[in-house]
């Protein structure tokens, strides 16, 4: 996960949003805010996670599913592409 | 949804424990802890996420779908009570 | 649900264009075909029983949550709407 | 994906249920069966998908994404069995 600065940036930048709307959520329920805005939160807050799912899974692929210690094969990296692209849609 | 002080600490509740797996996945990040291990900490997340959407969607239906000015009938009751029940499972 | 002639022609053809696409399926897993090409197929399924489960959602809630023998009250519309609005972006 | 036979039937077999359960949910439509029944109904067929959907991730990480070539490393077989593990979690 470390292997890439550019990388651990983005996962941050995206785990601080997440944590940004779950303290609003949380602020939300405190004020007795109703029902729709606090569903509306969860609803982007879904979304936030698996955006951060998606995003580290692609990084699992194409750090640790081949070993760093060898180059891939075409074959193995258009599977890895074609997996991480799939995910995508199935989760988000 | 400050109809009930149960159901609001419950709801807080819930949303402390998330705000807690979320503050882990963030040190995580910044840790460098491996992707399996983040991606464990999403699948716990998600879990929450949606279980916390599924009680805000049951205290919806049962607070504000049925105007509280009136008595349901037992028809509306029944009704409210399966769509919550269903709900339930296919959220979760 | 067969109080609308309309909304269950709806319903029917989704459902019909859900079976559609797992026949499609299973000729796919009998065809040998790659798994990337079953794992789309799979994509567009999840969308179709998501985008199923919404409309079913929504005339649950506007035929049988408010009992058809009664007008409902103005606050109870707008409750079964923005309801059936969120978890339509909830579950797609 | 026919690279196992076994493999094979078994995704055979989830997809004949599949298409069993998408029958059943089409012939209640047209039964003008109650809106809950078809509800649960897609419950079912949700977690059907996804189970299906959680098998071809696993077969396609572990028949395509190490090439049937070469002989993977103990990290790659490793680092292929929590992808697979997790991402079983995740999605069903």
């Amino acid at each position: 996960m470390g292997d890439s600065v550019a990388e651990k940036r983005k996962l941050l930048n995206r785990g601080r949003r997440l944590r940004g709307q779950v303290d609003a959520l949380e602020r939300a329920i405190e004020a007795d805010a109703g029902c729709v805005q606090v569903m509306q939160l969860l609803v982007a807050i879904r979304g936030a996670v698996n955006g951060l799912m998606a995003e580290v899974v692609r990084d699992h692929i194409e750090l640790h599913m081949i070993d760093p210690d060898r180059i891939p094969t075409e074959r193995e990296t258009e599977a890895a592409d074609e997996l991480a692209s799939v995910l995508h849609s199935y989760i988000k």
